[in-house]
């Protein structure tokens, strides 16, 4: 019934596995820190996209950083509900942790109504006061990278990692650099390239590294 | 503060507006399908990527079916929740129209495991009694599509759209080269890339073209 077209007979179960196979076939002779590479290549399993081999940068010692804070019972806070959607809650939640978004509350529309700014800026200064560890999962909204700048700058926030990889046209790479300048642990996608996808993305790859998938 | 980074001064309201502006500005003399293009121009803006320029391939009149369907009061069927967070309700709902993903289900769990299957392909048993017009978003699962394919052929289920953009290394581009062989309507996007960001913005397009952000 399918005529010329063949799918490979491969289990469900390894699919994953087959296509990190690809993946890493295809990386060729490309040298990463063992730590870094299951998170690119998580993010090139979800994007197809091997622009990430060269786009994705991370501070010194981000992901043992972000390891720990995961360890510890973090919490993920996103800037869609998208992203969130995106996030492995059990394998989060194995470590104790939670993950949150505050973009559709009614106090940051309030927040961002008063301010003259976004919801996304008034999200992440809602959730600058939560309880540490934190981890910020940006996968759209450059205020919301702006806002985190301002908020570090001033002292007011210390996060455990901050994923910067919104994706888009206006302000997005700026914003992007702006979180490069700073001293807190980061992973951020250089340029226009990134989304909400890539985010949820990152954060599993932290997880699954901890364990929390076995 | 900000050092060499400069950020535009954008309202948030322009910022999508002003996207647009850059991404026709790079796409230079390329000639689209007028339905067409507001489609590939939102993919585009969601994920940085032109390459969607050549990959998004339109079965002919498959704009205005999806459109008269989203009139009617459509239903959206999803194979992820991710896609599901992503399309714009709000607009979906002026319609009356609702979007439903079934992967999380018990019943949809059992019935995989009993066929020996994935819950994607269960999913898409289980939608394909709801009552029409049904659009299919499929950003993720090829199985999804193999067998949306399996009940096209077997006269059990008549899309009014199938969003065929699951992202991936293994049978993602054969599922998606089954859908080109059908004769029901499709937008489907070549090759490995997609997804759930993808099939979401591919409704949105449609939803805002009907006029659900006015």
């Amino acid at each position: 019934m399918e005529g010329k077209v063949k799918l490979q007979e491969v289990l469900p179960a390894d699919i994953e596995k087959r296509s990190f196979e690809i993946i890493s076939r295809e990386m060729g002779d490309v040298k990463l820190d063992p730590l870094e590479e299951p998170i690119v290549k998580r993010v090139i399993h979800t994007s197809a996209d091997f622009d990430y081999l060269e786009n994705l940068v991370f501070s010194p010692g981000a992901v043992e950083t972000a390891m720990e804070a995961i360890l510890q019972g973090v919490t993920i806070v996103t800037d869609t509900n998208m992203a969130w959607s995106g996030i492995n809650k059990r394998a989060l939640e194995r470590f104790g942790g939670k993950a949150c978004c505050f973009m559709a509350d009614e106090d940051v529309r309030e927040a961002a109504g008063k301010d003259g700014t976004t919801r996304a800026a008034a999200s992440m200064k809602k959730a600058a006061s939560l309880p540490g560890p934190l981890i910020f999962a940006i996968g759209n909204a450059p205020t919301a990278l702006v806002t985190l700048y301002e908020l570090i700058q001033e002292g007011r926030l210390c996060p455990a990692l901050i994923i910067g990889v919104p994706v888009g046209f206006v302000n997005v790479v700026e914003s992007k650099e702006l979180i490069l300048k700073t001293d807190v642990p980061y992973i951020v996608a250089r340029g226009r390239k990134g989304g909400s996808n890539i985010a949820a993305a990152i954060c599993n790859a932290l997880l699954y590294q901890c364990g929390g998938r076995d």
